[in-house]
């Protein structure tokens, strides 16, 4: 089985993402069963889910586990659903904000991932990683690149199903910010994303 | 100078405590100008500051870090502040709660510690741990022993100063509740407490 | 124009339903340039949206605007989009509980509603009633009911656009549940209700 | 018995306080057994205890309870601690800051309030209105005035018992900062502390 692993890029002035963290380190041990591929998404308007596609497509991937940073989130959160909607005021990395679009007109409102949302939650809690399903990606750049990797696949363009994944902060950014926020070494994160894997595969290991 | 690090023992249904991890692994790398020992405190109302003031007397520190496990926190809350009330609903490992109870009768209603808790928050974010200022320990055994040892220090019995720091569930106590709490790994609530012991000895390291 | 205006009956052990209060208040003072209808909706599953679509096909509205209660909302929770999703822990007042299962299945993966929830939001704001903008109306009851009218709009069954508000608790239920639950009374909710239906009959009252 | 409720007046670029609100309300209908006086306090650093202090001896109540506003309140917050400790990064309406100083330089670290929160936070909850024990009243001026007015009874400068008591924001306060902050009108506050004041005079009433 071959796995496309995704991260983003910086954003809103942090000069690290751990979701580009966690990608690049799933890469240095070997899955059993799983060849693993990564690629780096800019988080800019529109870029960043053909970046994605251009991934889908090089690597041609069974499995794509796009990974994003959430300031709120404290563990993996498996988001089952992406919207056809972009609404953020937050910029993206060109200066973009966006009220009330599509991700991509004419296409439907939404779509769920084929994928076992519960099933790998509870084979990353069981790895000692805190986990939850998460019911939507949000309405910024996330949920855009998840949207549109669902919506190639349900008409065909691509053949890989596809999860997205919310990982928290670095404890360096949640230090950083003074605010509060929870936080993850990329360690763990990554212990989480190989049991996530494993269960994809459908090996016994976790 | 020589330190005091105490942790609790586990409580409320866990097979372990974070407070007790840290403490441990502290001792496993030596702090440039400081000798540190460390001790283990029963969560059992009026053992756990018996507990603490032997050790104190045992080891005679010149300052002691006590150490608490708190499953909202997202970071080390340095707590600022001892209240002389015990009233908790969750009970002790000996089965007991209380209500509205002086932790020591006729002691004064509260202390601040003297150590600057300002500054050792800046230290541990600086190190890149999520850190904040706490303004009170709360009601429950980790504010029983805190403010017996800071009473302790004010009516001359010992000679340290104390701080009290909260900590995070380690992930898999996090994991294993469901709940969405907040956790940090030991490394990352050693490399604050490294830096703050630091900042305590008044060497440049962080 | 007509509006019908729908409240679920109290669940989970409480007497009463924040929702169904509202609905009946708004039928008290007539709103300039609407007719006001209202239902009440069963707390369960499969019966919620069919009692919901009866009504809408005995008043033909133009516009239904579905209430119901939330817990952790600080005021109005106008809802933006219905997941084709059933799965909540939290047992419905027949007593079941579901996971992972379509509302209608078949029918597609989620609706936006048609209505402008931006305006709305602002509108209730400047009646002085906290109000946000909802991705998604969760997996419970609510949801079900709101993916019912959206469904049966698209596909023709039904005539009238719609959108569902998620109220706070009322004080007495949150001062009863001891858990800091946010509330509001019932006049505030039926101000921003006002205001809304305003914005929607188009005149300049708020 | 007489009672003296104190507020604040508006702070933080908002045009009204809902302590004030309350505190105004109380007067309009008369509570058997007990006659109340108000005041209202400057948000002003060191200006807010004098004030409330004049009163007191103006006024000689039995009991004074003194209401603040707090943005994350969802209910009464009746406050059992008073700090000696000023410490706040939000400007008083002087324009001030500050950090780490004592309330009264050379008083006792902090004091409890002689009143029974439990009693009287279970009280306002059987009016049906949110409350609950808080540890403490913060470090701003709140908590000046609180700490004040405990010292001054301590020390015998003055007869009366105090209460402070924190209050959500008004509803079209929270509408108006967007950030999805809890809020409570005036009624029910008064409703609170009604049954409060009726516990305190020790009538059957509720």
């Amino acid at each position: 089985m071959k796995i496309l692993v995704t991260g983003f890029e910086p954003f809103a002035g942090s000069d690290v993402n751990p979701s580009e963290r966690a990608a690049t380190a799933l890469t240095s041990t070997p899955i059993v069963g799983a060849e693993v591929e990564i690629a780096l998404l800019p988080c800019v308007d529109g870029a960043c889910e053909r970046v994605l596609l251009d991934a889908v497509r090089q690597h041609t991937p069974d499995i794509t586990i796009a990974l994003g940073e959430h300031g709120r989130e404290t563990g993996l959160g498996f988001e089952r659903f992406a919207l056809n909607l972009r609404d953020y005021r937050i910029p993206d990395n060109a200066g973009a904000t966006v009220t009330d679009q599509p991700v991509i007109r004419g296409a439907p409102a939404g779509y769920f991932t084929k994928l076992p949302v519960h099933t790998l939650v509870e084979r990353a809690r069981r790895a000692g990683v805190p986990s939850r399903v998460s019911r939507d990606a949000g309405t910024f750049l996330c949920n855009q690149a998840y949207f549109a990797l669902l919506h190639a696949r349900a008409i065909g363009d691509i053949g890989c199903d596809g999860i997205f994944v919310h990982v928290p902060r670095l404890p360096e950014q949640a230090a950083a910010s003074g605010k509060g926020q929870p936080s993850m070494v990329t360690e763990t994160v990554v212990r989480g994303l190989r049991a996530t894997m494993d269960a994809l595969v459908g090996t016994s290991g976790a």
